[in-house]
């Protein structure tokens, strides 16, 4: 069992952030990633949508023999959690209780600011999961739907995105929160200009270091982990032509990467 | 055959846009319409992608026994009209040739920019209708990823739209064109901005207008116009849940939309 492969999934390029982290944390570790790249982006879709395409991935990944899923998408994790634990025996990790669980140790006034797809938002999850770790915390959410679009089109740092930040941050900007969960996978790349309207007392938290740990605990308790003298490989599969994928993906993963196969999920046929 | 309805289709709200002139021009006509709502935007995809796309919904209209398919998708017009003439035997109207043939009729200068989605800029769609026209045209083109976005979420007359507006088009703004097409169905809702951008010197064009008149023809030639006296019916299909569809579509149609119903592609039901 150890020898498998960890399976990761994303609408697109932004679950790469996670991926950089569990490679940083698990070196040894062959990973799985799926982008669906030709149905992207999430965060604007019904829930019931969401869900039927995190199965489809989901049964194409575990048809590749992997040990553990990590959904490396938070509009994903916050809908088709209970959906993928009740067809898939294998351990299932989401982003959200991560995020919440750094966001709980982070606080020391016990409020909390989120932000994400219109998608994560809706769906409440971060609220219900904080709320979970520490009843009394005040959660304030807020969807920003521009940010991923903005992180894709690479404008992260230009007078627009600041804009974009200062319009959709400006409620949580005057609220008293002193911790702001980025919850959707691509907003780190926006990180230092979210960071300058927030200001310096608002710290924020990104779930990816915290979801590789996660990963790494349930592996240790499953006794699924490799040697640590092992060295990982990195496979992607995405759903339309790689070429976007593999130019905008770098700036996620923080590196260049791998082999991308493209793959029909109707037909589940992989073509190099 | 005139008693038949009108197919369009887009991938989301877009097409509204279009559809409102059809219905404008041929209030005797019912009309059809489906927005893919559960794989929007089709602008950064491959046109691969974007063709599988057209031609699954273009079997799903055909089904629906309609007499004539209005491809109201920039993106899919600039890739997938030959595969869908090959598939179909009804007329399949773009508004790629309807959007040159009024730049062709509105230039003075022979000076055409053409803005749209990377997929539809990137196909050189526009510039080859152009010149097919008028072979002497010169024209300089340019992708506005973020237009699409900013239209969805309503941002079309802020500081942010504005400043997107001034970054993408100041390329087109030092040129000597005096015609700009708005190559994308979303981007009649930013045409203020963009009008205010590239001055009073450059005139918009936009293909809703001549796609309808194209329509007008076809239907006129074919003898299957519906008698002047009869009042169209407007139907909606949507791939994923309504709510979000309904709520920007009225700004794009510029009236209330009627009934819309969700379908799933892949099984072909209709759900209410």
């Amino acid at each position: 069992m150890a020898w498998k492969s960890i399976g990761i999934f994303d609408s697109g390029v932004g679950g790469l952030t996670v991926l950089r982290e569990i490679m940083h944390l698990l070196p040894q570790e062959d990973t799985l990633y799926f982008g669906d790249t030709a149905r992207v982006p999430y965060g604007t879709k019904s829930p019931e949508t969401v869900a039927r395409y995190a199965d489809e991935i989901a049964s194409f990944l575990v048809k590749r023999d992997i040990k553990l899923l990590v959904v490396a998408c938070n509009t994903a994790s916050s809908v088709a959690l209970p959906l993928l634990n009740s067809h898939f025996s294998i351990p299932v990790v989401g982003v959200i209780e991560p995020g919440a669980r750094r966001a709980v140790q982070v606080t020391r006034s016990g409020k909390i600011g989120v932000i994400g797809t219109a998608g994560t938002i809706g769906s409440s999850a971060y609220t219900r999961a904080i709320k979970r770790l520490k009843p009394d915390a005040e959660v304030l959410t807020c969807a920003c739907p521009l940010f991923v679009p903005l992180a894709e089109e690479g404008w992260t740092d230009n007078n627009v995105a600041r804009l974009t930040a200062e319009i959709y941050l400006s409620g949580l900007k005057e609220s008293p929160i002193d911790t702001l969960v980025l919850g959707c996978t691509h907003y780190p790349l926006l990180k230092k200009i979210i960071a300058e309207v927030m200001g310096p007392a608002v710290t924020l938290v990104d779930s990816a270091e915290e979801t590789a740990l996660t990963v790494k605990e349930i592996l240790v308790e499953r006794a699924e982990l490799r040697p640590s003298s092992e060295s990982g490989n990195h496979s992607y599969y995405v759903s339309d032509i790689p070429a976007g994928f593999v130019r905008v993906g770098g700036r996620f993963l923080g590196e260049k990467l791998g082999d991308v196969f493209q793959v029909s999920l109707e037909e589940d046929e992989v073509s190099p």
